[in-house]
């Protein structure tokens, strides 16, 4: 089957197969750089009409980690107490704005095409969350585990971090090593003709 | 900044940084087994409670084809008319039903957190959506380009491909061996400060 595939076994692993969703972290920090990278390498990946409408808060301090984790649901509090990093990634649903730099071959494309804010807020989610995913996979790329969760209150997470009620809070990521028990059992996926069809 | 890195240089180039997306692609086919494949790698990526609401049709047929391509904007047409192979990817609205058997350790989150339909679309879209990101990057680890696009008639295609009404079409996408001038310019991404921000 692999002989398919030119990624070679290791980077599948690193990426797929032995990355694992961490309930539990180390204590080593991650820093700047280390987002940073992720993201030099990943804002590459693509989204339609390259409006990049992906937004992320990273949660620092105390207080705001606090704050964070007052709207996430008790399953999801005490690791992301403990997490070294979290992350919550949300969609600029006035992204548009960034259309004329970002989409120069079309700049009007920001009024005609996003107009609408019904329309740009569903491409906004559209799009964000394509790169939420490619986040996680960058996040596996820097060695590093990473927690994504969609449990939490996602109106009063935009609210409290994204007070100018332009944007939609997606997915909350915790980021670091793996500490002990960090993985539940491996749970099965569907398989390929539970998914794929033919017409 | 690399050396923060784990994955390879030459993966993150197949993946994020030579990896373009194709407007043009060569006759050679794309089977069955490379899309199985695909899936059998792509497949071990996160999703919330392991839902995988997924769904892929692959688009072989003439006639299938020519429904597609009816739905697209103009744009769109020509190029999903020449791929070697066009997939429609969609959200399963109904994919909590796979719940006992995908979430075995909360079997009755299917009814007490996916019971309620409007819950249950976002759900869907969310993490079908990080799916369709997964397996954007699984064709171009295949070794293939992917020609994603969200410029279609999102209603009319769910309604011609996936008649029981209870599916969200998302994305589609071309698939195959990039072919002359398979590509446009490369267009300018955020800066980090302009995604990332701290608190």
């Amino acid at each position: 089957m692999n002989d398919t595939m030119v990624l070679t076994e290791s980077a599948q692993d690193l990426l797929f197969r032995e990355a694992r969703t961490a309930n539990t972290f180390t204590d080593e920090p991650v820093g700047d750089d280390i987002v940073n990278a992720i993201y030099e390498l990943v804002k590459w990946a693509p989204t339609s009409y390259n409006q990049q409408p992906l937004r992320v808060v990273l949660v620092r301090s105390p207080e705001a980690r606090a704050r964070l984790v007052h709207e996430m649901i008790d399953g999801n509090k005490q690791k992301t107490t403990a997490a070294p990093l979290t992350a919550i990634l949300a969609a600029d649903n006035d992204f548009h704005r960034n259309i004329p730099t970002q989409f120069p071959v079309f700049p009007n494309a920001k009024d005609i095409l996003f107009g609408d804010p019904d329309r740009r807020e569903i491409e906004a989610s559209l799009n964000a969350t394509l790169q939420v995913a490619y986040f996680i996979l960058g996040i596996r790329a820097a060695g590093l585990a990473a927690g994504p969760m969609s449990g939490f209150d996602a109106d009063a997470v935009a609210k409290e971090f994204f007070p100018d009620g332009r944007h939609r809070a997606l997915v909350v990521i915790n980021i670091g090593r793996p500490g002990p028990q960090a993985w539940y059992p491996r749970l099965p996926r569907l398989d390929y003709d539970q998914v794929f069809s033919t017409v």
